[in-house]
């Protein structure tokens, strides 16, 4: 098979249709996403049938139980599906929204307008219902998508991208508006990435080692998120009943998220009172402690730290402590071993979280609440496509705001340079 | 010499210093503005020379009299360097700015605030005012910059950014915040393009090689402009008087720019009258005309335009013309053909103001006016680093605004997630 034709054909397609996605009403996009919610609840056999054999494939490969988890496709599930797509049509639109706008001495009215990014790639590992989440985001915002799943859910994400695309056939949508690549060979990825003529940006979602091979491989920008290590820093001033509550929750209401917390950094001025209480507290909730020197001298119980456990995400019931001297180590540490991605202060101290909340490099920096919260519905955008943990075009959660980009509209009466 | 450690230093102590760049007030930042344009203007005699070594350089490799000048520090292009120092202080500081804010139902406030984006790489070519404008516009919007200059211009730029950081010593800025290459090899950009933990974006300037090799071996996001292939579409309604006077303006005004036409689209419903006027009056100012067979047949003395003419940024007094059928056509053209930077429709039909408008993919979309206005001081941005012809982050012209990022700010009382 030759990948590159196979690559460049659905890559030219989309951005062809992603012309006249462009240019569509949101009535149009809207009752678009209604059918194509409506169709994938009534294709619910089919979809089964589909899983059933990614399901099959995955115990014979001898996949986990969580991966084999990860690929289900309940009924619950596909419910969420459909319902997410109706979710997603009752957003506001935020294509052709004037962002500012002025008027020049010379008379030029100059505005910025939302406007399509045009063809969106992604590239996603286990779970089958991103292959519908983010088709309903990035053709909602006005965009063409090339989705590519992991190959132990081919035959979900195909079936379930060809119910979409049946569904978009009765609509004012243009089918090749969603793309999903059939061909598992990982050669087409290869060449999709450097279709910077027909692709305007790619989002993976996944690993550590997925995320890196595109950037390596990509000559197209790339919106990331490599890890979430979040931390929480206790201050002097802090409320003690308020920090437990929250490392609390931070640690244990979902460990394997990214929001979850994954170092405790304590001030050393109430590290004597406090940190004996958050060990039993945690301790109760099946937490593994490791601390660093000056922790384990007030609670000798728990595990020594090493270097590494600095820069771990765990993603679980562990946790790492280190007794900090003032908000500025506390704030050394972060930037330092952190993932800029949520950190928190807990502090009374208006100065102090001041210049915690100033001088943390993070795409979500809290005072006095959960590093849980990083989150595109707990922020209000709606849904989310990912959390971005870069600094460019979009950092935190992405939502449909964040998969556009700006158009400068000059409207004059025959003005010229002079 | 060991490049990757050089490198690996110089963006290391870069990202060191861009904590430090975060957290000063505009105060600081423009009163170290102001001593860098002061000990420039006092340090004529220093830069002379060192520019005198890249001319004589310059002449003995042979570089062409257009080049010799755009190495050339005149005085009044040292007077212009110092001047736009002191312009950038003048402009409002983006740090800090609240882009929005919003209380959720469970009382957390959250908000979008301005913040450097940390670490920016320049690469440029042979002007060296590039490396003082860079840095002022870099350091005003909190960050750090690491500057790597054009082989020709080596002198003049250790000299000007040595002056600069001179400086800076005496200010609150940190010296590390401006960083500049000094070792030519090549082996140094290939590494510092790597360094995705130390470098947050690259700018690259200058011609399509130097940037499409940056953006085949960048991990670092890239934020580029390749070429300005401008068009204007002169519509049946369009007033003849004023599309002459457009098309002659972004003509001939400068050709030698990337927001010059190098395009023109005429409609068949008025090639008849405007063609022939259009063409007499580019002749007059020395234009030459390369036209589609239909414009042949109505003004026969032009030469012939081939395939690779309506991809061609000419940079020069050369106007590819093609007769086309209706604005579809006009906007099929530009989106295929073009470059996605500034394109025009001169028309007095407003439906087809709004369809060429909504359609065309630029960063700069004109109605009845001039390509010629894209620019970052006339859209009354203030200085500019560049134009994007990229569609994330920035698009169009690059200003301070655009060198910054944002951060989420979210404050509680205590709130966890449920």
């Amino acid at each position: 098979m030759d990948y590159k034709k196979y690559a460049l054909e659905l890559a030219a397609a989309a951005r062809k249709a992603s012309r006249k996605m462009a240019a569509l009403s949101t009535d149009d996009k809207n009752s678009a996403l209604f059918s194509m919610a409506d169709l994938l609840e009534r294709s619910r056999e089919e979809i089964e049938d589909a899983n059933l054999k990614d399901l099959e494939a995955g115990k014979d490969i001898g996949l986990s139980a969580a991966l084999l988890d990860r690929l289900r496709i309940t009924p619950d599930r596909l419910q969420a599906m459909a319902d997410g797509l109706r979710d997603v049509a009752a957003l506001p639109d935020p294509v052709g929204a004037v962002i500012d706008e002025r008027v020049r001495p010379n008379g030029l009215a100059i505005s910025r307008v939302r406007d399509p990014i045009g063809v969106i790639g992604i590239i996603y590992e286990s779970r089958p219902n991103v292959t519908v989440d983010a088709a309903g985001l990035c053709l909602k915002s006005g965009n063409a998508v090339i989705l590519r799943g992991g190959k132990e859910a081919i035959h979900s994400n195909l079936v379930l991208a060809g119910i979409l695309r049946r569904a978009m056939e009765e609509t004012a949508l243009p089918v090749d508006a969603l793309q999903i690549v059939s061909v598992t060979d990982r050669s087409v990825v290869r060449e999709l990435l450097r279709m910077d003529q027909f692709i305007d940006v790619i989002i993976p979602r996944g690993g550590e080692s997925l995320i890196r091979a595109v950037v390596e491989g990509s000559t197209i920008p790339v919106i990331k998120h490599y890890q979430g290590i979040c931390h929480i820093y206790v201050a002097p001033s802090a409320d003690p009943e308020m920090a437990l509550e929250i490392v609390d929750n931070a640690k244990t209401q979902r460990p394997g998220v990214c929001n979850a917390v994954e170092t405790l950094l304590v001030d050393s001025a109430i590290a004597e009172s406090f940190l004996p209480e958050v060990a039993a507290r945690l301790a109760s909730k099946g937490v593994e402690l490791r601390g660093c020197a000056s922790a384990r001298e007030l609670i000798p119980e728990i595990n020594p730290a090493v270097e590494a456990d600095w820069r771990a995400e765990y993603l679980d019931l562990i946790l790492s402590v280190r007794v900090v001297d003032g908000v500025k180590e506390a704030v050394d540490h972060v930037n330092n071993y952190g993932s800029h991605h949520s950190d928190a202060i807990i502090t009374r101290d208006k100065e102090e979280a001041e210049y915690f909340i100033r001088r943390v490099d993070s795409a979500a920096v809290y005072l006095n609440t959960s590093t849980r919260f990083t989150d595109g519905g707990e922020f209000g955008l709606g849904a989310e496509i990912g959390i971005s943990t870069d600094k460019l075009h979009a950092r935190g959660p992405m939502g449909l705001e964040e998969l556009t980009t700006y158009k400068y509209v000059i409207r004059g009466e025959g003005q010229i340079r002079g």
